[in-house]
């Protein structure tokens, strides 16, 4: 929606510096400023973008100090007590507020005959429910889902539009599944005859508990025969694979692009930062971190930090960073170093010699 | 499908300890046990999660030692001769059978009047076939398959939901791909002219070769001009990137989240481990090993199991790790090697002083 | 089209050597030869390959020297003046030229009554188009293809099957994303509350200029408040990861798996090679190239070349890798020196000693 500056100073209890008529109809971020929006300039650090923004109006703290900086002449500053709350207010007066879907069933939606509906849902166009799967109340299917037979989908969840959840995945409350993942896909297992690769039948699942959020094009593989296991309110970035029995606990954060080998178990409240991967058959205690690129080769005790392939504690991993860096002036000082200890080898022999034989001589005398 | 424990030993011919009239309804790993269902400990290893268990059935060795291990009151225990063996069995009779596909031509599909249909297939709800497609007998095609034009899908294939394949690429026999997967997108080829990039036409295509696996939100480029190879028997995991033009021979294993780049050869029976990358126009021989997260940047000769960024043989990669772990250390002994050699040098510097004074001082005796 | 030899080389302007009569039917590379097909041999390192080829005819320089190099019999070879451009030439000749995508709107995609619909559009099978949406003229959207809430797609664009555009979307013109792909998926923001993390609403926008082209299973997120930006004719290769907030110069090549973390700044005319990482709020200058898997943790200055991880010049990055790789006899030479100094330690200190004592003798003299 577009509101005068003034408008939004009235609204938001601030004080006008410059023109109060200007329109905002958009939002910019102080980086990246865009002709007829509102930003934000939090901290004093933000300041000195003013100069060259292009952005309509800012918001700033009631006190702080603009020194030396003199903003663009034409931007209206709004001063607020506290810029960061009234940033989020009128953000949300600005913005379009998210997208709320209808409910109901899609024409064009195939839903078996077997499948268990509750109320409130909306299976958006071109969904597929394969035979008795459920989607309990509340819960939206945007569109071109599919949902295997014998799959749950709990109350109020959330699924984005060409997800694909295989057969008999069961799936939480609250959860949200962006575009593009796979939930339940065959782990990758095979047993050699020859140089043949056989596969193993995968025939486990994957139960992803309430809360859970999982970004665009995850793939989380079903187990061999039992599950793979994701906790409630963990978080799941977008490009994150998931194995076959991997078993995450609650409340951790996996950023994306990070892979998670088989039967893998990461404790609660972990955070795997972004592009790390983690072996198979490895235990990762609870509240452990792992540094984005990490490989991690061995188990981790709970609390640790992690970083480096192979992974080792972050702290040891920093220090051999830090003197791999210094490595290239290290080796021609060792040179250095072996050169002058041949030369004092050579100086010593020499005296050895001469000493020996003066030593010789004095025994002479 | 739930059995008694009783009647599960029957069926295995296997000795029970413990309670017989238990109801089994699920499989669970020994590493993350679930009330109600049977696991394994198929090695002494494993003994010791059997004190915590929650599981309620474990399938263990006739004669494995239970050593000291006190297996939590209340879980029954199958002794048979093979646990594995005799677990995999256990594991068909309780879990549902995989998912056996209707056949048919779903009236959501939307077929081209040109393509080509073999017997026995299944085209899903919402699939799309382009002109001049072909799908031969016993394929099944879930739903949102989209098959391009002139695109041919083999025998016996099994393609998920929301695969894309586009036109004329050619599918081998018995081969699966998996949700998300895109073969066929163009290849990332541009010339520059100036700063800009000007696409340059991919006209080539995808080969696909029989008993090929693809897994889920894979993506296989079309050639320039001739063909993308992946060779028959080879095993894609999930989230790999094969660039255009590159030829991976049969047999081999490609590892999640795997990036080839452009024209590169893969010789057969070859295993790329998790997250590594391959450059582009390189040649890798039969029987290589790439390790996880390695940057391959030369050619690999065959047998050869390469590590590290940038690559060398394995054993080497091993030693160069290894050290940089201790240069830590390294740094501060160097230090303490100069400072004592310096001292050394004071030293020898006045020796010589003073031999040279006395050697004088002799010589005008 | 299949045509002979003979057909050919009259077209190219070529000589032949050989048999006029054989047929080409398809197009292949140098290195990975198909029977019945044309290839290349531009320059002379690729002869070596003629030797062995299963190839039916060759394209080579008018002048150019076959050495010592026997091509295989029955292989027939045209001599061109432009060897490159005659290939070109030929393989459009040969290959079935591009798929010319009828326009229209299919009777099973589903479009809102409040779309807006340009003229001469292709709206494929199972497409969706959700409220106040717009396709612009000449654009192209294969199928299944999903269009959110009041998001735009300029002219002529063309959108591969199963790619997900989310809610507020701008999309410029000549835009080009290939299958699988997800615009607009919510950014990866939470707050803590405990051991919690709740989700921070993403309300911002994912905007594309002009002549981008987005590869397959590509995830950007759109922003908290403002936007994501890819600006015009940056070319963003497969599965790669954008972040809410990051800001695309134009003209950038981003290639396969990389990931760019939130608020990132990337300057224009920048080459970010595979599976590189770049941390969030960085700001890289333009021109800026980063090197394949390399770690960018801190601002990098327009021009520069940075690699390793964390990532370094690259200049500084080789020599501390090829310091790395000499590691292995590093170690022992500093210890072999140790010991050696520790020798001189010894022997001067018995000298000390000696000419010590002797001194003393002199002096008592």
């Amino acid at each position: 929606m577009a509101l005068t500056v003034g408008e939004l100073a009235r609204a938001l209890g601030g004080e006008v510096q410059g023109d109060k008529s200007v329109a905002v109809t958009g939002v910019s971020s102080i980086y990246d400023p865009i002709p007829g929006t509102l930003t934000l300039a939090a901290e004093k650090k933000y300041l000195k973008y003013l100069r060259q923004t292009t952005a309509s109006c800012v918001i700033i703290g009631k006190d702080l100090d603009l020194g030396a900086v003199r903003v663009k002449p034409g931007v209206s500053i709004i001063r607020v007590r506290d810029p960061v709350s009234a940033f989020e207010k009128a953000v949300q007066m600005i913005l379009p507020s998210p997208v709320k879907y209808r409910r109901g069933i899609h024409k064009t939606a195939v839903i078996s005959k077997t499948a268990k509906l509750g109320k409130n849902i909306l299976i958006g166009p071109h969904c597929v429910l394969e035979d008795f799967s459920e989607v309990r109340n509340g819960s939206v299917l945007i569109a071109g889902v599919y949902v295997g037979r014998q799959s749950r989908i709990g109350t109020d969840c959330l699924i984005y539009p060409n997800v694909t959840i295989r057969e008999r995945v069961t799936i939480g409350d609250r959860v949200i599944i962006h575009s593009g993942s796979v939930l339940g896909s065959d782990g990758f297992g095979y047993r050699q005859e020859g140089t043949r690769h056989i596969k193993i039948p995968q025939l486990g699942t994957v139960e992803i508990a309430d809360d859970v959020e999982i970004g665009a094009c995850v793939t989380i593989d079903r187990a061999r025969f039992a599950r793979t296991f994701i906790g409630s309110g963990t978080k799941i970035d977008n490009l994150v694979h998931i194995a076959h029995n991997v078993v995450a606990g609650s409340d951790c954060l996996i950023i994306a692009q990070v892979g998670v080998a088989g039967s893998t178990k990461i404790g609660k409240d972990s955070i795997i930062a972004g592009q790390a991967g983690i072996d198979g058959h490895l235990e990762l205690g609870e509240s452990v971190r792992v540094a984005g690129k990490s490989g991690v080769t061995g188990d981790v005790p709970s609390g640790e930090t992690v970083a480096g392939y192979p992974a080792q504690p972050h702290i040891r991993e920093k220090r051999c960073r830090a003197a791999v860096r210094r490595l290239p002036e290290l080796l021609p000082k060792v040179k250095e170093l072996e050169e002058r200890l041949s030369a004092l080898e050579k100086t010593a022999k020499n005296y050895s010699k001469r000493v020996h034989r003066r030593g010789k001589r004095s025994s002479h005398r």
